[in-house]
């Protein structure tokens, strides 16, 4: 009895819930820091400071979409997460390789921030929309194979939404082809992808109520 | 009762206040790193540094008065997130739009500090003004229509709030239309209603005791 | 019974915690932030290194004192807080005030580190020492008076420590005085505070057990 | 009955893990601040992009390199506290040091990737994986001299864990020796432990299932 509630406390691992929000809230912040404000003279009419904000309009977008992206991965992993009953050693790895990939979320976002029309920011970013999902699926599936969901979880549901995120994976790698031709357009692919995710979010439900 | 108990975990969601206090501490901290520290020669008296110091006073004010803005919008979250017995995947997206709101508010704060005579930032610092107590009043709504809200809470009192929060919005934008004939007026404006909400902090009770 | 256990959960108030903890976290980090890696050419060798290294000397001193103060204060926060069965509405308040103080520190132990033999740093610095038991001491009077302290805390003994932190208070402003006419040694006392202090603390006991 | 409840919830500590989970979050984001994405001209191409981006590869892979070290300290870390029932005073302030020692990481590694070939960063690098395991070792002794340890914990498993990390610190010393002969081979050594860390991660249990 004893040892079952030790092993309990032991298995339930609210730190990788902790580590992962700590690291979700900094880097949805971080992106700020990049929104330097204009270096004008001493004092400046309202219509050369709208100008100068025009001038990093790109970086006020970055910051809006890094923004959007990374509370979306958090709004899955938090979905995900609330429907285990423990976690494992590989698990806590696992979801250290997805904390390495939100970590650099912010890098090509930027880098299309700044250079909208250059393929190589719009590949960084469709790699990782191709980690994610497959990280996640990995995870999923350790859970699902070793018995660690809840028992009230619907598993016909669980494993439907387990394989679409195996779908998302090889999705989100066509707009990395089409950034070689038309970069805008790739990137008009991923904003689309990232509203239909969370708008998916205020209405898909993990748990039939 | 298992699954009761489940649900009751689920919707509990201790994460979104997990995230939430994460980026409230960020966003608190951030401006200190705005606050570099004066280049003066090798032994520079202490009435150069003084002076120095007062070069950066409005980066000063600036912190100042983000940490206290910021502090407030924490007490509303923290006031407002108690009363809910369990939240919806709309609002953790409501929430989400918050905390992006939140996370931009040392832009306009260092926009003032540095150009305070500008209508600019007086005109993006209102705006927030204007979106927290809207986005306060959509999660306090979806609450009560949805029935989330703890069986103990004072329902006359609650929509009480929820329609101050309501009315704050239109007073908030009243200094926009000031800052463009009196910016440092409007400023102050803002200002007053700060330590207006946080002395209101002090005294007013959610529940009645 | 279901009200008295919605007020419970209401006055426990974990967030105060969250949150404190996150700003102490970031505060924490912050200086590294300011320990830049010295610019040298593309194959220095060792000696470069080490010459380069003891250039920045005074910031890695900086950085190590303000991890240092600010875990000690940390220490006495977590020390404090956990003799509380509920904390109001004003507690929460003057708590961000002590936060505010707390993402204060790492700018005049930075003027510190770049100007060691300036009073203007330590005037500051010795400012914060003030006001930081001032705050613990207001903190833990009100918690006093309003009778929020377990059940279980020696009254006597609290009473005790909330005196010394007010005496704390007017010794740590003697440095600031000596700062105008040795400010090397009046650093070494705030240093000797501090060390005492940490060492205080290994054995210092807030409870008889 | 009442004193006893006190007292645990006095010794659990649950901010320890707060703080330190808050501090490692944020030393695995910090290196993406030092990512700056490169300043090309107007529209570069694909292939500027990348030569540029091949410019700063020694930074993308001390921030991986940085984030797995970070993260298996914390995965250490997380193992080993979830093995006590209480912490006292001195474990809280072992603890700081240990955190002081993980937030200087970034540093070292970032000496690394500039200069790959400079003994002085993997020196620097060697004391921290020296440090590491010693204070988790004086961290584990005391609890298990104290007596703090589950009474479900293995002691016979947790003695020779104990042993190990104590076996580390020497072999941990050894690539700094390496490192003024050959610095590329020391730092491999450091990368191969790290990866003998992680994978022994995913197999080694604490406790006998």
């Amino acid at each position: 009895m004893l040892k079952e509630h030790f092993l309990d406390r032991f298995h339930r691992n609210e730190r990788l819930v902790g580590l992962s929000d700590g690291v979700f809230a900094i880097v949805l912040t971080l992106l700020v820091l990049e929104l330097r404000i204009p270096q004008l003279g001493p004092h400046p009419d309202a219509a050369a400071m709208w100008a100068a904000l025009k001038g990093i309009q790109s970086k006020l977008v970055g910051f809006l979409l890094s923004f959007l992206f990374v509370a979306s991965v958090w709004f899955s992993h938090n979905q995900l997460f609330k429907l285990f009953d423990k976690v494992d050693n590989a698990m806590l790895w696992y979801n250290n390789f997805l904390l390495l990939v939100v970590c650099f979320i912010p890098f090509p976002t930027a880098l299309i921030g700044e250079y909208p029309r250059n393929p190589v920011g719009i590949t960084l970013f469709g790699c990782i929309w191709i980690l994610v999902p497959l990280l996640i699926y990995v995870i999923g599936s350790r859970a699902y194979r070793k018995g660690y969901l809840h028992a009230s979880v619907d598993l016909k549901r669980y494993r439907f939404l387990r394989r679409m995120s195996l779908v998302y994976a090889p999705i989100s790698a066509l707009p990395i082809l089409l950034a070689w031709k038309a970069p805008t357009l790739a990137f008009l692919f991923y904003i689309l992808m990232m509203i239909g995710g969370i708008a998916a979010g205020f209405f898909v439900k993990v748990l039939e109520e």
